[in-house]
């Protein structure tokens, strides 16, 4: 966990008064259901939710000596509790409370975050719509290709993020469950109720075999799924990135008053912005492989997963909800230049028109392969003239071209509007009806 | 794609024939919807479906001097077809193609890994319901710990395969989309409607906002599923080769007749079947990261995915359609040794029932400290005669035990059916009522 | 980072004190340097090694208003300095602090990684000479193969992490450079004799070509490196969960009085640390290829490395720095038990000189494959009386096997002292002559 | 293995052809040595010389019955050699023949790897030397910063894959070690002169410790040098791609005549070479991670890295040494455009120079903290106006600025041999005196 790339609803989930919370919420939930079987006493049940308490010092304390968490945590909370804390844990095994605490932890990061891609999605929205007829450049193989809006790369953004979203729904409801059953999941010392109980009271389902743990097959899926919208993010900043260089400046992060970019070059406007979040994303990436090899557990289960998710649960979900937000602020905040934008459009002398010119020559009769030469040697003119020469000038001073199309039908396919007029179409899958 | 670990279905999808003819069917497909539209001679589409037709080498040989897949394919198609052929591709571009084409693969390819599922789920419905009460002792961190059936173990197993099933039918459905958008995915020169007509033929869904290419972080997600699929494959397959280890000896892989185990030592039986999945599985899981890293390409796309692509959409579903088919035979014919799971199960001298011992004492009123103490007293006289003593006897005869507990409700403690009865429970959880 | 999993000499090298201190020797001998070459006044350079000082309160506070640290960091010396500060930073770039302070990081970091090497390699030794000659059953694919020592599994772990030892020296002094080059890397504003003079100063070597930044690729093949020791931790500490297992038990990690291995079963003594090494090496494995995906910066730089190091040059070397220790630890406590090994070693009623015999019967003059037939048919019944009759018995009683071997020739066979006659030349080959 | 991305040389290096003839090789000479020690007949050995042969068919068919590829050699070996083949193998188990194998094809690899860097890095030498003194301008996160020379650009490249030859030849060592110690690395069937005598004759290091199998850190720490030489080649493909940008157009791949870019834009010349090179690299890098899980194999070995070894034994060298063909041969004839990088590093107006301006303000007695105002208020002008307002203009009519400066020392400061000067120094280091 690096403050800096921190946020602190995020990191509250993490932090060990959370997790003893969390513990002893499941331990008192735990004694309820013992209660309602008549398996412990309810005055008990109750003592514990009256009395209990607990204070990560002390449990550190006792954990140095006895080299277990939730015997210290227990030892502890007895402190507090008084006799009838021995009610407490009656039949569990420690990774009942520990994996069922992962679980709800990882739920509610999975709320944060969703929180966090409504919002990106919100603010993709507003600058998709505000930049929805922006033409800009289309650029394959960071070559100008053909013109698309500003709009569109940022409603092609929200439809990925909204998939994002799908995902992490599905995630979430693949780890939120809840293991109450015994050393090796048996319930041979606790009651399938009790697990079902406090499953319900957590939010939670239950899972239907662990064997002590809840298996890892589902944190993989869940630590891959912040791995792919980590993979995304970055795929968002390196537009942004490119759109900043100097060569391009279509598009700026927002800089504030004060801020220096350069020690040693104050004209320089950095996105560091989104390349501080191409960063984020390797490391949300990198946690996914220990995430998968933590599955391959040995038999029951063995402890190798547990230092891993001490690491990937907060790095991944603080990293990666960070990173969301960023982001969010990025887009929301970004400088863009539509007059910039026209300009570099402009630039390759209407090289940008060449396919509708050779549609319409074939349409016109000529063959594809004449059709491709015709348009390729007035556009291999234009392209070594670096834009100084007009691709329309040039087929109109072209006799076979003009043997085919009049001047008029030449001028007709350098029309922008032309790309654009399904731009709603689009609009309207991602966005839905206007 | 290595021969030994493929198998010919799935090899099927991945060959040039198999590409070039869906890229056939979306040409032909295409050229269909826009003789609907009226753009192109509804004789024209007819004629392609007629007289379409390609040959492997003549694409090579033409791409070769072209350096354009494509092109070397429609090329050839118009060499079968005639003039016609240039109604073909009409407002296209080749990742309209490509990328459609790769979305059938991998449809496909899900198709056959989901019946690889479910035939290996049956064979673990059938083995688990066959052992469902065969006792063996269930063991956290390699350590003896409580008695579990061998049939929960494949139980548990079935459980997350079935998850992981679901999971793929996901992947499936956000892979499977077509997108004929055009150079930059305006549909400047094609009608949406291409898109739609030749996705339903397919069984596919449209890609909402495609920019040339289908978005990458579907193809992430989808590979990123095959390798938690591929870490569950490890965790059976590392379970039985512990069961086949010499001094566990619980379950063997089927040893054919005929089949030397070690040029050195004939009387070795290893378990190199899944040792072999073990490895299979890193292979599958090492191709998430570029899949993942695939995702941020440049603008509305650059081609550093193809190469990628070309690795791992093969060499991940043939080596998890073979590891998968593999894990369903060791699983189908494991010889499983009921007589050693109850061998193994009762040689640490009644260990395992120790918590069992524990709770009763803190039930009879003894202090959870007491107990534990008592208990473990006695445990490490046990342990430290390697199974020659045993713990029923030992807490019979002493005294600070016996105050607690009678001797009948003692050896009550060491009934193996006590911890079985919720077997049926767990059944039912993952098979359904019985 | 995670405070359990740290030690107080790594984490030093990491903290916002060091780095400043590091960043303000950098600056200080650049001076000095500068003040030589008369581009300074000596007075300023002595100015800021005696009045120079910072507060890392302070430069935080600075640098949330100018958000860039050099910058703050800078202002804030200078705040100590007074008008002599100016002279500091002359012609440098940020990056020509922040690049050197992360070689002398790495630098530190990796000698304390040496010496933990160090301290592993003279545990193994030591325990390798103590079972030099303590006879154990060699296993492959987990299966008794032929008989080892216990000394040489050490000496194999010796043999492995003096490799890694002289990896690390090479991963080190790759790491270990100087860049004082401005800007762009081009010395436009710097001399570069106050790089080779900051170089002998830190005991670095000087960067031959950098842009703005040291190339990554150094880090990379650092990290990498870390990574593959890492996997010889997670090799090592597998052999001794293999070892811990209850069916096997022929060596322990060593059980501290009071430490209690199960809240639920107080008989276990579970290989906790060798799991949990087993985890932490799946860690700094997945720092590798964040590290990896560092290397392509753009240009001549961009700042997407800078967050991954923030989290990878922490994580990887306090994790690996733990990781070392606690195995030294765990290697140097081991419970070892000979008798248990012994008794594994003879429970396969001698299977294990299977290849012996089949050595003699071709010397014999026996056909390779007959040998081999008639080995396997005694062995195969020794196999599934699970090691109740003996293969030297039944071998004797075989009237193909006494055709070609008298009696006294198979007993000889049997000789566990045939299999360690080279035991002294292996470790002549790791620990040098005797 | 990939048929476009595979060079003939390298492929024959993992032919089943060229893997039987090592075996055959490693057999022969150490049948050789068991003469030489008196153990077989000297006949013998010089039979299977003379009469040694093999069918990759044959051998095939034999494993399909046996399941054990080594077995099925030897047998096919046999029906050339005859009797005497039985005294071929005596004392060795498969390993020693397969991972010595793998040995000499990873050492062939590397040999091939090293020529393919030698050919690389004298393009870049040829090249850098060509455009050591063409300026160009130097970019800090994709922004314009100070001018570089285009020949600075390929010195850093050759200095960059120097080291990873280097690292190249330490890895080749590593991995170059030959074990013949049998069945768990013990000789106690074979004498270590066997290993030390075929060692020799191939070009190897004995191993000092195998357990079986040549511990896998040696090949770990390969594969993950090969994955920083990919990471490397992504980054100067990176570079290429950035430079061939429709805006910068700075550099491009060569052109073939008869290459079509596009389907759909004649015009387009893509990088399509530099871009296939990153997803290669992806690959490279992606096998990394399972080479790192290999090392941990269980006890003496276990066998699942065998088949990560078949993947990613070819997969990653014939990739490799593909990429650095491609990319040996992008930079040898890549286009290279003087006078648009002229025009380039002039556009925004001598905004480059303002580290300069700022410097001489400093040295003329303005606070670092004033002259970084004065500079960034005047470059913030420029960088508004596009490039259309002179830096240098606008300082001349800066009062504050003539105070300290004269015009014409702010006229000096914008001179671009002052960045150059140093050139020569660079080259030097890189390319030793000139």
């Amino acid at each position: 966990m690096i403050p800096r790339y921190s946020r602190p609803a995020m990191t509250a989930i993490w932090t060990p008064e959370a997790r003893f919370r969390i513990w002893f919420e499941i331990e008192a939930h735990a004694t309820d259901a013992l209660a309602e079987l008549g398996v412990v006493p309810k005055d008990a049940a109750a003592a514990i939710w009256e009395r209990g308490a607990f204070e990560v010092d002390r449990i550190d304390a006792i954990e140095r000596e006895t080299k277990h968490d939730v015997i210290a945590f227990l030892t502890n909370v007895a402190e507090h509790v008084g006799p009838e804390a021995r009610f407490m844990h009656q039949g569990m095994t420690s990774s009942d409370v520990l994996d069922t605490c992962l679980s709800v932890q990882l739920a509610r990061a999975s709320d944060i975050l969703l929180a966090d891609l409504d919002a990106l999605l919100a603010v993709l929205e507003r600058r998709a719509r505000e930049h929805k007829l922006t033409p800009t450049i289309g650029r394959s193989h960071g070559i100008h290709a053909e013109p698309v809006t500003f709009g569109l790369k940022l409603a092609q953004a929200h439809a990925e993020f909204a998939r994002n979203r799908a995902r992490l729904v599905a995630a979430r409801t693949d780890i939120a469950t809840c293991a109450i059953s015994g050393a090796v999941g048996t319930f041979a010392n606790i009651d399938p109720f009790v697990e079902q109980y406090v499953a319900d009271k957590l939010g939670l389902a239950v899972e239907p075999v662990s064997t002590q743990v809840i298996p890892r097959d589902r944190h993989a899926l869940y630590f891959a799924t912040l791995g792919v919208i980590a993979s995304s993010v970055e795929r968002l900043a390196t537009e942004i990135r490119h759109l900043q260089r100097t060569e391009v400046l279509e598009a700026e992060e927002y800089f504030a008053p004060g801020q220096k970019g350069s020690s040693a070059m104050p004209h320089k406007r950095n996105p560091v912005l989104t390349e501080n979040l191409t960063g984020l994303a390797r490391m949300v990436r990198g946690y996914v492989t220990p995430a998968l090899e933590n599955v391959a557990l040995w038999h029951e289960r063995d402890i190798s997963h547990s230092s891993v998710e001490r690491y990937i649960g907060p790095d991944a979900t603080i990293t990666l909800d960070f990173a969301l937000a960023r982001l969010t602020g990025v887009i929301d905040k970004l400088l863009v230049y539509p007059e910039r934008m026209a300009k570099n459009l402009n630039k390759m002398g209407g090289l940008v028109h060449s396919q509708r010119v050779l549609l319409a020559l074939t349409q016109a009769g000529v063959s594809r392969e004449d059709a491709y030469r015709l348009v390729q040697r007035n556009a291999m003119k234009v392209w070594d003239s670096d834009g100084a020469l007009s691709l329309m000038e040039l087929l109109k001073a072209d006799p076979d071209v003009t043997a085919a199309l009049s001047l008029e039908e030449i001028e007709d396919k350098f029309d922008l509007g032309y790309h654009l007029k399904h731009v709603d179409t689009i609009f309207a899958r991602v966005f839905g009806a206007a």
